[in-house]
């Protein structure tokens, strides 16, 4: 097997690590280029990494495999900045010269970086492998080049490559499947294994999926005598409804807290924010950028404004209008259906009755599958130079629309139609079929395309042999053909989706929390599943916290306050306690809505972010750092006075 | 006149920056150790500065005063972490190593630094100068010292050291109030010179009150023909309220961006937090501080969580109930005075009207300020280790106690009373007389004890020259006297008070900002006055924004959305257009309440704090340290590679 790792970087146990498809019949000038570049040396503007090709028995030749040098990944961990254990127990950024106060730390330690940071330095590696005096890649003149563009992602847009992905490492899969879903038993999942395996941001999502999970049991658990014993006096109502606020409130505020410990241990709380470089689908003439002062796309901000609201936001509430229309054909449907009801009393009648609920149901979910491509097109088409300028504008426009789509008949039918009867049909059978439909488009279907697809692979290999038995041939083949995983996104939606249920109308409708947590014990499962089984390893994404998305859970449950405390003040409970005046009961709940309000701000505004035990360890490194720039201002200071 | 500068850090031209009082009969043993240690070198652990006692007539010899070379102000300035303009118009911290980059920099240009910035410098060095092994200070045996502890807090705690405070600069002091007030003109103040005179913090209030004043002209225009034609027409007033609103938030927003431009080319919006020294009255026993590992006292936290709110709290309530008492005390005031004009229609009895008013207006200052001495009591047995905190605690104290010592009697007059008259009454008494007070209390009583207390002193010292001629000896014996400003908490909720004023019911009186605005104008002549006649120059605080103040009046602009709907709901005008429902009007009102905190928060959101250029110099600046360090990562990873 011939290698081009031989210039001084070649060692004998190569490990794969990370694979790179190339397209059919790719130049072979623009191979030898690239993989040239690839293992040249750091100095000479090259990755220095390993690479080799993947002799596969049909010999295409158009798979190879990336590894590097221990050192090479120890010199790269301190390139991204990681942030390991020491060991004195603190965090610290990694750096290749106090590499002996890392905790498990050995020259001979090739466990000392998780597989996945591996991968992910060398992705790191591979993005910033950029162009020198190239003009064009080599063999394909219509690709341009200029000095400082990223090669790979030219490549990628150009089609060249075909794509880049970690490989899994099936020994480790195995045992992370095992404890993760593969034992029936209750308790916590292990997020530090699923860490080293996915890397930060998926931890993080399945961290925040427990742990919502538990913070919703309470109220599940409050839920069922007042679902079963039908509690509707006043008092025991608005009891309810004001433990389901602070307490949203205050599993918010904890989950920032629980959020910082798990991503101080993880050290990614601690890592310095790179240099955000433009995303892969940025296009623009060349300029200059004022910030780096390099050559690279420009696109001006007047232009991408004008797209934004001259066809983005039209086109947004076009569809929201659309959205609203199809509710009105619903609330037609519904009327149908009890009209005929009313006409022939029978089984089938009764039934009939969930009928247009469960239409509308799987519409909704229909339209918020297509709303979610017409976004993200727009979205691209906006030309935003940051891939988070990117995901915040798609963000918005998608939790909009989806608000909507999912909440506006809930909404009609409480404060237009005042039907308290049909709000709790309809937000039942809402989040029923939504979690089902989730359930199953998510995972389920996946999965079963995707083993149906590995028999045949399988059968077409002649072998029946089992996961870890495979060859890296056969498991590369086998994986180069799984689907790619998208990100949390869609997780972190359905989760607002259905806080959005669970808060909204919490006491119209108390056991929507039990069915949220049914759901989500499952769906800890079909998301694991989906993970480990269906889809391509995706490369791990560091980070400190979920982002935008506490921001839109705060959100929810503000607005859940004022539905809540309009749904009280509509019951007929609280309405027999003002028999004289309707305006006494206006101003009471008016005056209630804005004191829950005030106390959720203040709420958030005193329980501290981090724990204090964290706060003293951030203040102790920021005092170390300080002391370090003093003691060498000191330094600096006594030569220059002594001169 | 013998100096104690001869070590090795001597010049000639010794520049008296700061002046050091000792208390009269000092131990001569002490100021010898204290002076030695003040300009013993670095490496000793000293602070390199120059000092020379004062020596006067009667020759007390308490008097020091301090400099300290060219050389040794730049390596302080590096220390303190300064950042200065350089060549390329781009703001960067000061080093020693890079001075020739920086604008206006020449070895003997001794303005390269300012007066204000080189006191600061002084300052910080002083307060930096800490024990090595004294177990206590020579000739007081009864003041501990611990290694590490600073030697100019424990003198100043123990009387030794009765003040150190920085000179004036007679010569630039006139130059700046010329500019400043000294001219008949409409025009911006001289914000820079300010600046460079008193520091930012001083400036950042002035640029506030200044831009403060601008943004209340347009309320204030508006507001003229509203009082004049007395428009009480349903839209026109809704119209009002609402440009209130909306403008209220858009200038509180405005100003993030204005502060970020100041602060940026003040250098201070870059400058690094310094790690924060325990506050000089905080004590406990002594013990290890786990952040910086250093011996030093520590209290519990449990204890200090217990004084606040087993002691703190219960005694603002206290207060909070005491000053609603003194509220109703006032309405029987009122009525009484009501009833009287009722009796005896005559010219006295209806300005008897106004009498309650003024006297409660001047009951409200008189408490306000008996309840400030007891907040700053209180905060400071809580005994908090860190200023900052400290003062948060005494803001949030003082905040609401006098928010509700001056609102509570327009609240209830409005939404208890529901009387416009007699609320447009008491605000414009209200507002009127607190400012007459407090312009009175604060500057000119002050200016006027000043200035008697100059003519004794000239009187006494039988000389009676202009200010710019009097000696040293002089100007120190006169400064020495003077009182100390205390910060601008006062100024500050001053203008948080009048805001309140302007806001909270601007609807009911759209005079509030025609007189608010006048109060400003000569606000600024009086505030200037204060700060170059009747207080000791302070020493210049840096600093990036007015902190706590920016919440404190975008809280207030929320409650003023509620307060303004609720009156605008209660108006005759508007409970018209609902002749059949009263209910219709409440939800109405509650919609477009919800309604106009939706925009608010939004505009928050969307208005970056930063203007665009300035986003791009800080981007700038982080790409460059960024790169500067992936630069040093390369050349070492090159190195280890080649081994």
């Amino acid at each position: 097997m011939e290698t081009w790792s031989f210039l001084d970087t070649f060692e004998s146990n190569f490990r794969p690590l990370v694979v790179i498809e190339l397209a059919k019949g790719t130049k072979k000038e623009t191979i030898e280029w690239f993989t040239e570049r690839i293992v040249d040396k750091k100095a000479n503007g090259g990755a220095q990494l390993l690479i080799k090709p993947l002799v596969t028995e049909n010999g295409d030749g158009n798979i190879y495999l990336v590894g590097a040098s221990h050192l090479r990944l120890l010199l790269g961990a301190e390139t991204v900045g990681l942030v390991k254990e020491c060991t004195d127990n603190s965090m610290r950024s990694f750096t290749y010269s106090s590499r002996k106060t890392f905790k498990d730390f050995a020259d001979d330690n090739h466990n000392f970086l998780t597989m996945s940071e591996c991968q992910y330095i060398i992705k790191h590696e591979l993005e910033n492998l950029r162009a020198k005096d190239e003009k064009m890649i080599p063999g394909y003149p219509q690709a341009k080049l200029y000095p400082g563009k990223s090669i790979v992602r030219r490549l990628l847009t150009n089609g060249i490559l075909v794509q880049i992905f970690p490989l899994h490492d099936r020994e480790e899969l195995k045992k992370l499947r095992h404890t993760w879903y593969g034992q029936v038993k209750i308790g916590y999942q292990p997020l530090d294994e699923i860490r080293s395996y996915f890397g930060e941001t998926i931890a993080l999502y399945f961290g925040f999926l427990e742990y919502f999970t538990f913070a919703l049991i309470p109220m599940a658990v409050i839920g069922i005598p007042y679902y079963v014993f039908a509690w509707e006096d006043y008092d025991k109502y608005v009891m309810f409804a004001t433990f389901n606020l602070l307490w949203s409130t205050v599993i918010l505020e904890v989950w920032k807290r629980i959020c910082a410990v798990m991503t101080y241990h993880w050290g990614t709380l601690l890592m310095k924010r790179q240099f955000e470089e433009p995303r892969p689908g940025f296009h623009g003439v060349l300029g200059i950028n004022p910030v780096t002062g390099r050559e690279e796309p420009v696109y001006s901000s007047i232009k991408r404004q004008l797209r934004i609201y001259l066809v983005s936001v039209p086109f947004v509430c076009l569809c929201l209008y659309f959205s609203l229309y199809v509710m009105m054909i619903y609330f037609d449907l519904e009327q149908w259906a009890m009209d005929y009801h009313e006409e022939n009393k029978s089984n089938f009648s009764s039934l009939m009755l969930f009928v247009p609920s469960i239409i509308y149901a799987v519409v909704i979910e229909f339209m918020n599958r297509i709303y979610r491509y017409a976004a993200e097109f727009l979205t691209s088409w906006e030309n935003h130079r940051l891939e988070s300028s990117y995901q915040n504008h798609l963000i918005l426009k998608v939790l909009v629309f989806n608000f909507l789509n999912c909440f506006a008949s809930l909404f009609y039918i409480a404060f237009v139609l005042f039907d308290m009867k049909l709000l709790r049909q309809s937000l039942a059978t809402l989040l029923i079929t939504s979690q089902i439909l989730n359930q199953f488009a998510e995972s389920l279907l996946p999965y079963w395309l995707q083993k149906r697809h590995v028999k045949k692979m399988k059968k077409h290999m002649h072998s029946l042999k089992t996961d870890t038995d495979l060859s890296l041939v056969e498991q590369i083949n086998l994986e180069k053909e799984m689907g790619i995983y998208l990100g949390t996104f869609d997780d972190y939606l359905e989760l607002f989706l259905q806080f959005g249920y669970v808060s909204l109308f919490s006491c119209v409708y108390p056991l929507a929390a039990v069915f949220a947590v049914l759901n989500n014990v499952t769906e800890i499962y079909s998301d694991a599943l989906k993970m480990c089984r269906v889809y391509k390893r995706p490369f791990a994404e560091p980070t400190a916290n979920i982002g935008v998305w506490q921001l839109a859970f705060e959100t929810m449950s503000v607005i859940s306050v004022v539905t809540n405390c309009i749904l009280i003040g509509m019951s007929p409970q609280v309405n027999a306690l003002f028999p004289d005046s309707k305006m006494d009961l206006v101003l009471t709940v008016a005056f209630v809505e804005h004191l829950l309000l005030a106390i959720k701000f203040v709420m958030a505004f005193v329980i501290p972010d981090k724990p204090r035990d964290i706060q003293i360890k951030l203040a102790k490194l920021e005092f170390e750092s300080l002391e370090a720039l003093k003691q060498q201002q000191m330094k600096l200071a006594a030569e220059s006075l002594k001169e």
